[in-house]
Order: C-alpha cells, then sequence, then structure tokens
C-alpha cells in the first residue's frame, strides 16, 4: 500500500519547519556556553542591543524562573540558563533580528562573565563521593534510580550450577534526524502563540509551552507540520521552543530559528550511554534460574526522560525471557554533556548484554543456543514477574522464522574463515503510561460527496503514521484512501492524543480512528436503513455504495445518503476515543511515580535479528552482508511499512554498532558534531536485508495491530556482536566496534 | 459584549485574503473584455508567452468548455469567455507572472481579434423583441421569471373603491466593499488545490471549484480567511477563483491576484436595479384588499444568483403586510452590463414603491399612515398567501417603539420649513431554501485545562458571527469566552454550513453551535457524576466548576472532569445539527426549482424605520438628519453587535437613496469606478442613529434568536423618502435621490 504522504515528500510540496516564511519574519540565534560548568556572574547585552537590525534579546535573568522538564517530579531547567551552565553548548542568550548575520554579530558583542567550575564527564566518576555536583540537592548526581526486585535472587545465585558475569559499554549516540531543528513561533496582537516546530506530539508540546510561558492552552497552537525523523529525540521540548517564543512575544513579530547541523549535534537531545553489568544464574541443563542487572546511564546535564530511560530497559529483561527471579537497579546519572533522552531504540545497551552473554553461556555449556532461546521464550498468556500481562505473542515463531530464512542451521560453525553468523532476540510494547493521559481520539466528518475529512491527533514523524490513519479509516468504512483528506498532529484542529513516543500509533490512535470509522458507518447506515426500508443491521457500505445484502438491487450511493442526512439536520459526523485496557483495566506500572510493578505496557510485541559479517583480520573492518528481521508488529495494517520500519532500524543500529560516538574532549567539547565527521552507513554499507513479518494477533489491537517501529531495533546490534564474535573469536564488550578495537582485542587475544 | 474578532483587527493581527504570500508566489493579471458585446474570433498569447518572467497564461479556447452557476438550472458561464463576451471588463485571457508589472505588460502583448455585436444596456429595451440576444434560447433575454398569485386578484380590483399605481426605478449599486477582491490558489505537486478567498461559504465555493475543474471535493480547500464585507457580493463565485486556480494548475506554483478598485467595482457583483409597477387595491376606510407587482430586475451579463432576486421581494410584499389577494412577477434579464448578484439590502427597491405607495394613500384618504400600518401588519401565528408560517413576530410593537422614539406624534406635519419625517417598514427572514441543503452543524472538543476548541462552518464577513459563535457555546457551557478557540469557515476542518446568504448565522449555525455545546456538557455532566456520585441531573457548570446544587461542597474544576474522561477514554467530543424545522416539518418553498409556495425561511425578522431630513430647496441637497431603527430580531444575543447591524444598514442605505449609482457610458462602460467617483457617506454626513431592540422571542431559535444582519435595511430608503416627501412634497419615484432631481421635481411641481 503505497504511503500517503509519499507523493508531497519526493516531489518537495511537503514543507518542513525550516521551509517555512511568515511575512515580517525575524531570525533567531542563540549564544552558548563555551564552558561545561560554569557560574553565570553577570550579561551584559548593551552592545548588542544597539546594533542594527536587532529587534528583541532575551537571557535567563530577565525570563520567569521557571522550571521545566517532562515529570512534575524533574523540572530542573531554566528556559535559559540562569545561575549556571551545565554543558558547553547550553543557551545562555538570544538574539532576534532581520537576518541571521545580524543575529549572529550581535551574539559576539555580547558580554558574558562566567566563573568555571570543575566538571565530570564520567557517569562512574560522577556518583563518586566529592565529585563537581550539578544541582543543588542531587548528590552524587544520581537525578533518578529505578529499582525492583522480583522472587529471591540471592537464593537463584546461591543455588544455580554457574554463575555468568559480564560488563558491556555503550557510547552516546546522536538521533540524527536528517532534518536539521527549526522552529517558528509566531506571538500576535491578540495574545495567540502559533508555532511550528518538528515534534512527536504537539499536545505535550503546547502543555510545555503553556506552563512555561504562562499563556493559557486555547491561545497557544501548535501546528501541524512535516517532519524529518523523530527517533525518540523530538519528543523532549527544546530549549529553543520557550527561546524563539519568547523572542517572538518580545519583538512582537513572527521568529525562527534553523539550528546549523552541528546546533542540531550538540543542543538537542543524545541516546544514553550506558554500563551494563549483567550477572545470570544458570543451571548446566541452560536454564536461567535468577537474574541481577545494575545500570549506570550517562544522562548529561539535565533530566528529559531520564525516569523512562531508566525504567525501560526492565520491560526487555522481563519480557523476552522467562527468568523467574530478577533483580534491576538503573541509576541515571548528571554529567557535564549534552542531555540524553529517550531514542528508538533505548534499551538495546541491555539487549546487548543479555543476548551476548547467552551465546557465550551456551558455547559454554555446549548447548545450542537457538534452542536455549526456545526454551525460556515468553508466551501470550504469560503473567511477567512485575505483573503485566501479555496479551499476545509469537518470540518462538520470530526464532524459527530468522533460523529458517538466514540458513542458521546451513551457516552456524561452517562458514568461511573471517565469516560469521548471529542471532538475537528482542521486543518491545505499545503503549506505556507516562503518567500523562493515554487517550487518543479522532473525529470524521463526512462532505456531500461522500468523502471527508479524518481528524486525529497522532502525529507522523516519517515512519507512515499518516498514511495508516487513512488507511484504517478506508477500511472501515470501505472508500478509497483519497476520498479522505487528513488532518492530523495539530493542537488546535485535532482532538486529543499523547503521541508518539509512547509507541501507541496502531495501537492507540489506530484504535480511535476506527472507532470514530465505525461511528460515522453506524450513521450512515442508519440513515440509508430509512430510505431503503431495511433494518441497518441488513446493510453494508462497499466501495462508496450503501447496499442491502439480501437486495442488491437496493443500493443508494454515499453521497445520496449524506445529502439526505444533511437535509435531515443530521451531519454524519463520527467520532472515537481509546484507551487501553492496561490503563482502564489493569493497573498500570507508574514510572513517573516510582512504581515499577504493574501493566508496563498496553501489549507486547517481539522478534528476532539474524546477522550475517565479514570480518578482515588484517584491517579490523567489519562488513555486515546481511540482516534477516523476523519481528511480530500484530496484524500488519501495511506490510510495506512494516517493512521499511524494520529496514530502517536495522540500517541505524548497524551503524550505531560500527560507527555511532559522539566524541567528546577532555574539556567537554564534542568533537565530531557533523556529517562529515559523525559517521553513518551510506548507500555502499547496506547489508541485505530480509524481513519477515509474523503475525499474533492482538485481542485489543486495530484488526489485531500493535507496534512496528520500535521493536526491530535493540536486537540487531547483539546479532552483529554474535555475529563478530562467530567470525573471529572476538567478544564484543564495548560498542561501537572499531577497527581499532577488533585490532586490539585480536592482538590481545580475546 | 466586545467581539472576539475585534482586537486581531483593530490591531493589524487579523490577515486579510490579499495580505497573504505563500513562497513563490506568482502574481495575476486578468485581460478584460474592452466591448459589451463583442465574438472573440481568436486570442494569440505568443508574444506574451515570451515575456522574460511570465509562467503561465490562460484563456478561454484552451480550458474545459464548462458552464458555472449557482444552480444547475442557470450554469451560463464559462470560467474564461469562450465564444463571446457579454460586458466590459469580462475575463477573456489572464497571465501568472514573477511580478505584477510583467503580468500587466503581459497583457498588451496578448492579441484579440472581436467581432462586435450590437448591446443592449436597458432591461425594458432588451426585452423587446428584435434587441441583441445575450444567450442562445434564451429569448427576449429574460433568463428567469417568478410569478404567482394567490387569491382572487381581478376581483379585488374589480370591487375596491380605489386602485392606486405606481412606479419606481433603483439603480444599479457596488457592494463597495472596503477589502479589495484577492485570490491565491496553490496547486500543489501532490494534487491538492489550496483557495483563500473572502466569501460568504467556503463550501459553496469549493463545490463549485469542484465542479469546475474536476477536483474532487477533499483535495481542495477553501481557507479560513478574515473577509472586508460580504453584503451578498461575495456569496457567488467569482471568475478569478477559477482563473487563479487554472493559472496555479499551470504553472505548478502558488498564484495571487488582487483586484484593483476599479477591478473590485466593474468586475465583482452589483446589487440589481429595477423597475418595480405596483397596484393597489384600497377601500376608502384604507383597507388595502389587493395587490399587484411587476418587477424588471437588470442582471446584467449572466444569471449568478437571479433566481434568488426575483424570489425575494415576494417574501417581503406577503410578510409585512396582510393583503388576500395577491399577484407578483418578477422577471430578471440579461443586459450587457457587469452581472448582478443579491445585496443584503435587496427587496429594497420593492419596499420603496410598497411604503411611499402607502403614505400617497393615507395622505389621499385623509388617514394616518401609522395607523394603516398597524391595521395591516402580519403577526406571529399567521399564514400567508403562500402558505409560509410565521412562528414570531413583533412588527406592531416596533412601529409604537419606532413612533415613540422619534416623536412622530410630536413632529409629524409640524416641523419647520423643508423639515420631513418619513415612516417605513420592512423585514426579512432567516434562513431560506437555496436548493442547497441547510444543515449546519457543529463541533466542540475539550482540552485537558477545561478549555475548548470550537468547529463551525460559518463564516464571519464583519458582522459579528465569529463572536456570535463563541458566545453561544461560552453561555451554554459556562465557561469564559476567552476559554474557546475558534475555528471557522474553512471547507477542510469544520463541519458543514451553508454559508451566510440564506442569513442562517444565528439562527441555524447558532442553533448547531448550542447543541454540540450541550452535547459536550451532557458528556463532562456524566462524567462528574460517576465521579461525585450524584446523577447527572444534579449537576451543572458554573464558571469552569462542575458542583452539585444540593451538596455545593461536591464540586470538580472541569479540567479535572476533562482528565478523567481522558484517562477513561471518553474524550469530550460535542457535536450538534441544526436543520429548520421550515425544512424538516414544513415543505420548502423551491425557488430554483420554480417552486415559490410553501415555507420561505425558517423564521421572520420585521421592524420599522423613521428618517428625519432637511431640504434645501435651493441646492436640492438632502441632509438626513435622523434615523431610528427599531427592529425585532428575536433574542438580542449580542445587542451592541445587533445595534452595529442595524446602524451600518442605516448608513449603507441612506447613502444607497442618495449618493449611490454606478453609471454607465453609451457604449457599457462605468464612469464612476473609483472611490473618487462613487459616492458614499463618510463620517460627516452621519445622522444620529438610534436603535431598539424588539424581540419576539422565537420558538425555535437559539435562545429565541431570529436573524439581524438584513432586516434593518429594506425599510430605511423608503423612510427617506417619505421623509422627503414630507419636508417638501417631493414624491421619489427613482433613486438615487439627487439634488438635481430634486431641484427638477421642484420646478416641474411635484
Amino acid at each position: 500500500m503505497p504511503r500517503t504522504d509519499s507523493l508531497g515528500k519526493i516531489t518537495g510540496a511537503a514543507r518542513y519547519a525550516a521551509d517555512l516564511f511568515l511575512p515580517r519574519t525575524l531570525y533567531a540565534k542563540i549564544l552558548r556556553s563555551p564552558y561545561a560548568h560554569a557560574r553565570i556572574l553577570n550579561i551584559d547585552t548593551s552592545r548588542a542591543e544597539k546594533l542594527p537590525g536587532v529587534k528583541a534579546i532575551v537571557c535567563g535573568k530577565e525570563i520567569i524562573p521557571y522550571k521545566w522538564g517532562i515529570f512534575k517530579q524533574t523540572r530542573d531547567q531554566y528556559l535559559l540558563a540562569v545561575d549556571k551552565v551545565r554543558y558547553i553548548g547550553e543557551e545562555v542568550a538570544a538574539v532576534a533580528s532581520i537576518d541571521e548575520e545580524i543575529a549572529e554579530e550581535a551574539l559576539s558583542l555580547i558580554n558574558v562573565d562566567y566563573e568555571q567550575l570543575p566538571s565530570v564527564f564520567d557517569p562512574l566518576e560522577a556518583i563518586e563521593e566529592g565529585s563537581p555536583q550539578l544541582h543543588e540537592h542531587v548528590e552524587r548526581n544520581i537525578g533518578f534510580t529505578a529499582s525492583v526486585e522480583f522472587g529471591d535472587v540471592d537464593a537463584a545465585f546461591r543455588n544455580s550450577d554457574r554463575v555468568y558475569e559480564d560488563k558491556i559499554v555503550t557510547s552516546k549516540i546522536s538521533h540524527l534526524q536528517m532534518e536539521p531543528y527549526a522552529v517558528l513561533a509566531n506571538y500576535n496582537q491578540t495574545g495567540k502563540l502559533d508555532v511550528w516546530v518538528p515534534n512527536q506530539s504537539p499536545f505535550t508540546k503546547r502543555r510545555a509551552l503553556s506552563n512555561a510561558l504562562g499563556i493559557p492552552l486555547p491561545k497557544i497552537r501548535v501546528h501541524h507540520i512535516n517532519i524529518g525523523g523523530g527517533f525518540g529525540g523530538r519528543s523532549d521540548t527544546n530549549p529553543a521552543e520557550f527561546i524563539v517564543s519568547l523572542l517572538s512575544i518580545k519583538a512582537k513579530r513572527p521568529v525562527k530559528i534553523t539550528y546549523t547541523r552541528e546546533e542540531t549535534m550538540i543542543a538537542t537531545r543524545h541516546k544514553h550511554p550506558a554500563t551494563v553489568e549483567i550477572k545470570l544464574a544458570v543451571n548446566l541443563d541452560g536454564t536461567i534460574t535468577g537474574k541481577d542487572v545494575k545500570i549506570v546511564m550517562d544522562g548529561g546535564a539535565y533530566m528529559s526522560s531520564g525516569i523512562v530511560a531508566a525504567n525501560t530497559p526492565y520491560v526487555y529483561a522481563e519480557s523476552i525471557y522467562r527468568v523467574p527471579n530478577q533483580r534491576y537497579e538503573a541509576i541515571r546519572v548528571y554529567t557535564n554533556k549534552t542531555t540524553c533522552s529517550m531514542h528508538r531504540t533505548h534499551g538495546s545497551q541491555y539487549v546487548l548484554a543479555e543476548e551476548t552473554m547467552i551465546e557465550r553461556i551456551a558455547e559454554d555449556l555446549g548447548l545450542d543456543s537457538v534452542e536455549m532461546r526456545m526454551r525460556h521464550a515468553c508466551r501470550a498468556g504469560d503473567v511477567l514477574p512485575s505483573g503485566s500481562k501479555i496479551t499476545s505473542y509469537a518470540l518462538h515463531e520470530t526464532i524459527e522464522k530468522a533460523v529458517e530464512i538466514s540458513g542458521w542451521r546451513e551457516k552456524k560453525g561452517k562458514l568461511p574463515e573471517g565469516h560469521g553468523i548471529g542471532i538475537a532476540c528482542a521486543g518491545s510494547f505499545a503503549g506505556f503510561n507516562l503518567g500523562f493521559r493515554l487517550n487518543s481520539s479522532a473525529l470524521i466528518k463526512f462532505n456531500e460527496d461522500g468523502s471527508c475529512t479524518l481528524f486525529t491527533g497522532n502525529v507522523d514523524n516519517g515512519q507512515g503514521n499518516e498514511s495508516m490513519m487513512v488507511q484504517i479509516a478506508s477500511d472501515v468504512l470501505d472508500i478509497p484512501m483519497d476520498s479522505i483528506a487528513l488532518v492530523c498532529a495539530d493542537s488546535e484542529l485535532t482532538p486529543q492524543d499523547p503521541g508518539n513516543y509512547p509507541m501507541l500509533a496502531a495501537f492507540c490512535s489506530g484504535n480511535a480512528v476506527r472507532l470514530a470509522a465505525a461511528d460515522a458507518k453506524r450513521q450512515i447506515l442508519g440513515i440509508a436503513a430509512e430510505k431503503i426500508g431495511l433494518p441497518s443491521s441488513d446493510l453494508d457500505i462497499r466501495d462508496g455504495v450503501v447496499f442491502a445484502g439480501e437486495s442488491p438491487e437496493k443500493s443508494f450511493p454515499l453521497s445520496g445518503v449524506i445529502k439526505r442526512a444533511f437535509s435531515k439536520g443530521a451531519a454524519i459526523l463520527g467520532r472515537g476515543s481509546y484507551t487501553p485496557k492496561a490503563q482502564s483495566e489493569y493497573g498500570w506500572a507508574n514510572w513517573p511515580g516510582g512504581k515499577i510493578q504493574g501493566q508496563h505496557g498496553a501489549t507486547y510485541t517481539d522478534g528476532t535479528t539474524v546477522a550475517e559479517v565479514r570480518v578482515d583480520k588484517e584491517t579490523g573492518m567489519v562488513k555486515v552482508l546481511s540482516i534477516v528481521q523476523a519481528y511480530d508488529c500484530g496484524f500488519a495494517l501495511n506490510p510495506m511499512a512494516v517493512e521499511g520500519q524494520w529496514e530502517g532500524v536495522a540500517v541505524e543500529m548497524m551503524g550505531e554498532t560500527l560507527y555511532g560516538k559522539l566524541t567528546w574532549d577532555k574539556n567537554g567539547r564534542v568533537i565530531n558534531n557533523s556529517l562529515l565527521d559523525y559517521l553513518i552507513p551510506t548507500a555502499l554499507d547496506m547489508p541485505e536485508i530480509r524481513t519477515a513479518i509474523v503475525e499474533s494477533i492482538d485481542p485489543e489491537g486495530p484488526f489485531g495491530a500493535k507496534e512496528a517501529g520500535i521493536s526491530g531495533g535493540p536486537g540487531v546490534q547483539a546479532a552483529i556482536a554474535n555475529a563478530i564474535y562467530n567470525a573471529i573469536g572476538v567478544r564484543i564488550k564495548e560498542i561501537p566496534v572499531t577497527p581499532e578495537s577488533i585490532l586490539a582485542c585480536l592482538k590481545g587475544g580475546a
């Protein structure tokens, strides 16, 4: 099913935030901290104010001393630095002027007096007593701890035949959306603030702006806009959104900022680097009886979605394999670096540790690692240690499918020198509770010709959500997709939707659209029934015509039904609202409230990756030859879009495994914040990717659908790491796996 | 109640079509016919095409040979002239280029070969056999005839004591919206056409564009835009909307046209000039027993809303005074002049004839004209000759009120030399059938803080409809008006609404909003009832708080209710649809279908104007000293806005009575198409205006409201004419009443 948004994107008709222009728009630039940690003694903007063309300047001292953050519990960041700066690149002051050059020049005329403070960059150092402390009242820089224990973990370790331990280290990763970050804000004379910004939820952006700026919700509109990638990095509110709004309020003109690539890479969010210590209690037959996990995450300067980041790996820890006794602790630590937030593949840090360890155990105990995975794999109907229920699951089938398609049995141990094959399982969940309300709603209004407009709050970050929503409505109503105009992701125009980060586009927004379409259909059949003289239960819509199954001669074009409705004062206006049962019937795990027990997601997804690699022992270069992605997304609404998601995330994770790493100098400055220096896979690096869709029909998902944007990611890294071990016997303990690290391991005799 | 739109309009934040700009916009200019009637032999655009900067040219021969018109019955105009031109100013070709100057230059390079044809400008000549014929198959240029007879008219005239006859002639009037007419159209690469144009209904514009261009409805969006006046002149689709769209399709870029004042005055619509012959059968006691009316309307080159224009005066003929026997015939005639359409005060031509005649009869029979009006005035409950029911009416009270406020009894016959006072009754109706479906719908969605967005298809042409819709929702929900964001008049975003020309903003759109708000309130109270533990019938909303009347301590802020709804999967989404009983229960008079019997409007309005004038017998100059407007609008939702309407239309009609007249030279060219030459009242000409709101609560109107934008107009002209007679004894037979005509009458001894 071709996507409805493709034509606009390939022709250039689709407009992104950086493309926008309003008459009299001013251009903003932000003055950023040159120090990783410093006290701000004074900011003097007087020279800059005198520069002709400068229309507004804002800095921390003059703004409302309001701290924001995703959760009430973690509001730790001013709209602009007030007392201190905590990383190189932090926003200190901003200028709006008639062009970007003058704004740049004005920045150079702002004098900031800093008192430098000692910095800390390594999270393991940051949690030591006596380390430089970033935030008042946050001792040892531990911003948040997620901690839980189920069963008798100590007994499991005492009683097991073997205990395996490992430590894995991952790097700080840029989300690297191809679209540069940009904001346009227009505060007009009626007190209305219009904002255009790439986002993962216009509603949470609107709420954050309202809270921070004291403007009521009906006076803020976060507009629909095309978005060039989210990947979790656009769920949080970026300071620039507040800053540009403040400049517009002050200048009384529209203000726009377009980040340079360098700014996008240091001053928007990163993926958390983590140190994962894992310990498994295992019997000689391969049964895993206990698990003890400790994770230290480097969160950077502010909390952002750190609570979610600390909790999410536990979902992977309990929902892939059945392990009765589990202890889990994750701490998220402040350091003097760019803030980290959620990433589409967050949790891969944990999966890498567990999935490479399973290979090691299987080898050590002389077992088949595939059989070991099959033995422990969770199943539909399982109630997990935390109490979470799994309503649909197909991990066994995905393992079988991945093994079959990849030729695992034929290849494992039989590949030539330097070639290797690796396997890993992973999964995800759809719809989790963030303390926000997960209600998604949708509306449909019909036109007199039988076409309609669909309204959904859901946002499309590039994954195809817009098309999915139209497809669902089209299917329920049996009218062509191009008869449906879509209005989406606009805080003023569309019904409530919590947004994309809780992985709910298909499951929640999709269900809301399904219900709205069903409501409209009910109305249509009711009107038609009066006219045709048969009960509406005997009627159905087929391809834009209402007809009676028993009396096909009694048909009625949809346009006729609508016109009849209009003349009877009964416009066709369908509405649908959906909240997952996980919320309305089970008890949510309430992460922001510190409650890790309970239902973690509305439903779970699962799957298996097999990777094949060739390693050049002379150069240390790893070439990924092929990746097989066998995943369970529930019913695949649009198989082509699902495959696109799994292919995309495979390449993204391959890049993260082999090249991705933001590198910092000793002063806390990113030294590879450009597309020249920060490496990602290009066309020449592409492996062959095969996908297999496994459909465990979810009882609650729309048509049985669950989620496809996330699950395919976390296992890829581990599969590649396992394939490298299979090829050259080097165990991967740190990513990215650089040629230098391979050579060092080979030299050291891994 | 201050209007919600005022702040935007006075600060300049409100954007009108001419203010808009999209990146890469091209500017259009239209080549217009220099002849009133000619055959187009050839159009050569080859030289213009070569001019650098020209991006697209369209002319009639290359476009779809589709004829459009408001009603299917009267599609008589190509999108651009194809075979013939029928008035000076008709659209012949159009150019889009990078600026207006180049577009102008390109026009001068287009060669059109015409064969001139004989023209006809006077409608009375046009209906003679042998006159030049404008349209094939339309003999004697009679485009439409409205004709009806009730009772025994001939007998009434045979049996009456006296028969009075008169003939009144009115002029062609410009609607003269202060906003120049402008269109921006953008047909993008996805096949979507976005249009911004001042309009009285985005839905009928969308339908016209869809029919003419063959683009399906969901691919056309007519956007909300601020509008600088409608007055009936923007209900019709102007050729430029098609032309600019065609240019955008051809150039693949946005295209904009902004008419000059001169173009706005010759190439948009005019008010119909009419010759009204009226004959009344009257007994010596003043009882009117029969009426015979013949109207010839000069329609100009095309039909536009000619059907409505021909029928509407009959509504005035039967709904002001009870006259049992009536004959009515109105013919609308094609002439080689600019097309006429509806005007806010259309029907004033008829009212002028009848109301001046009543004064004459009263004087002739020695009766009190006020008493004569009181005796005949219609009442609520009347069933009119056509079968129309009057559900609420207060004409008697308005007469009394106008007489009282104006001091009529003290002044009539006692004013100094050259001073005079005149009275006239009029009225209007709300919601009439145009063969479209009158259904108005509205939606309300609530935000988590208890604020909401209201969606209505109704459009605001400056009369205050936006504010009215917000006020109705605010009242039903008892939340402040500024807690309500409004989305209106956008064919894609808002529910169906037929638009403003059938005078239904308050009555139909207002009712839809009321119902949507009530639906939302029901949902809110239902959710609150669960929480509070009382039946929802015990609960109410007061100022944003839900509370129980019996247990005031059990209150619950609205925001808490919405959040509770969200968490239970029940967003608050109110919907309302309204169709007047006139449509759903009574039989509509179907004008386009030729059926003048039946219900003409959903409800009727009524009222009385008294004007006082001073006439300078030396110069012939008339100064209107004061106007009293006592009208019945049903319940006055916003008295300040109602007064604004009645004051505005009083001035508009005063201008039409004394100065307004488009003047044509012998070739058919308008010679006063500028604000310098076309006269309207300015600040110095303002009379004292007093308004009195009389409220006949309508059983069906929202809160009893009916209509206020139209009714205050048609009586003003007659009241001034009667005052002039009272002042100087000159009977007004033609308007405008110029100083020259006064002097001529005085000289001739009227």
